[in-house]
């Protein structure tokens, strides 16, 4: 269950205008007219289309307070999610899922072409715009991990410039997963303390970072979340940050974020993590980290 | 951070064919060959290509110990998610996620046509075989959430017979969020208890089920999950099932599925939880739950 736009646009998929479901609707009540996101499936969104919120303007919502009618006040955060091929799609729809529910946001997947992205479990994503098409400053630029393809991603010029010009100038900064390893290599983690997927986390030294094991790590405004799930966790924490704890706390609701693992085993440290499971994924990840290590060395130019 | 095959089929972005980075490389540890999965880009895997496991074989693997090494045994599990326009993208790529760890199983997004389906929240996913490709019994038939494409897809026809076939066949059932409902249309939850997300809950009373108010609830072949982030947690409870405990720690960890919500506010029962947020958001959704009922209602039949 998700908010749902419902513009009339589409072929059919939202035909039933008259259901407003989900925090969607409150745009609806508080504008007049539901006022999210472009929900036209396939459509690109070009950075200079007419939006609830200027093209030009970065400003979170102001909160003021903390009740629930909170909801009805529509920000203007402007969101770019890095696609590149070989991408981690969970690093991406997490908090993907996350941000969308911010009233008035644009949020957007981004990459070099619109063609399909393919990530690395066999299906593509479908980008809303280009590299070309998203114009500083981003509220927040977020990078999604992989494996190979992150390597790829690091000796694509295309996708370097992307990285130092918005990360030089967005609000934020961040990644998830072995995302931090292109922003490494991109030269905007040098002097930060950051994290990384727990295999990858030193890594980060290469581009001159402060590995820190955490679920993620702000530092000034560099936000790295750990592998993969983590962010979901500092998606949400960014929304506390933009649109204050209670909006935040909807939308943990709305999407029922209530995990509940059937393990206690989520990282090395983790109670009931088995210490020759951890061993035999650090050695069989260890040639990976060595080729990204050496990578962000010969790129990262501090 | 995820699994990579590497089958040299692809343009490039696997091209390091050295690195066999994630659990994938344990399948090429044990069987000299990467073998988990197609990830090749955008292409469809039919149901009837040659792979690692037999195309009418759903046999689990069989779990013999509780050593890390387990991880080495490829299984055979053939399982479908569905997508259909308006489907909740977090739903189908949480579970996704932990499924394709799994080495030897089959893992595939199935729709209607190969055309890339709009998802909820403005991007696209491309499907892996159509309706018509998947060959019945499955080990998993798995149904995401969505809210107005939801409530399409009960008034499509072609896909309430796919339900109905692969749900009477499949090894499991399965549902993430509202997906519930569908299956509730279908009469696949009839005299089951079951769960879905929180604000549609009760709508499962109109297909016959019993609604249970857990994060996953369990009867007999069908595994129902609550709302959006809850497939996650099922998704690994089914990996224990098929491979054993160890395993399904072991993609636990390499997921860093290590939770760590800044708020405990993710159901309306949580601690944090504010009443006049879950009774905001109850009131938007009445008039979804109330079309959800009688939809469900004309459409089941026992």
């Amino acid at each position: 269950m998700q908010i749902h736009q419902t513009t009339g646009q589409d072929g059919g998929w939202s035909r039933r205008a008259a259901i407003l479901a989900g925090i969607g609707s409150i745009g609806a009540l508080a504008g007049g007219t539901a006022l999210l996101r472009t929900s036209t499936p396939g459509a690109a969104r070009s950075s200079s289309e007419p939006g609830p919120q200027s093209p030009n303007s970065h400003t979170p919502a102001n909160v003021s307070g903390d009740a629930p009618s909170q909801l009805l006040t529509p920000g203007n955060e402007k969101i770019a999610i890095l696609l590149y091929p070989g991408f981690t799609a969970l690093d991406v729809v997490g908090p993907h899922h996350v941000f969308i529910n911010m009233v008035g946001a644009q949020v957007r997947l981004v990459a070099q072409t619109m063609e399909p992205v393919p990530s690395d479990t066999g299906f593509s994503m479908t980008p809303n715009a280009t590299l070309d098409q998203v114009v500083a400053p981003q509220t927040l630029l977020l990078v999604p991990g992989g494996t190979t393809g992150t390597l790829d991603a690091i000796e694509n010029p295309k996708i370097m410039a992307f990285l130092k010009t918005h990360g030089a100038t967005a609000q934020w900064v961040g990644s998830v997963c072995t995302g931090s390893v292109l922003l490494a290599a991109a030269g905007l983690l040098h002097g930060y303390r950051a994290t990384s997927h727990w295999l990858t986390r030193d890594v980060l030294r290469a581009g001159g970072a402060i590995p820190v094991a955490e679920r993620y790590v702000e530092d000034r405004n560099r936000v790295t979340g750990a592998g993969v799930s983590a962010g979901i966790d500092f998606g949400l924490h960014l929304v506390k940050k933009w649109r204050g704890t209670t909006y935040a706390k909807g939308v943990q609701m709305f999407m029922e974020y209530d995990p509940r693992p059937p393990f206690d085993s989520g990282s090395p440290g983790s109670p009931a993590a088995e210490p020759a499971m951890v061993e035999m994924l650090r050695a069989m990840h260890e040639p990976f980290a060595q080729q990204a290590t050496q990578l962000v060395k010969s790129t990262f130019a501090p």
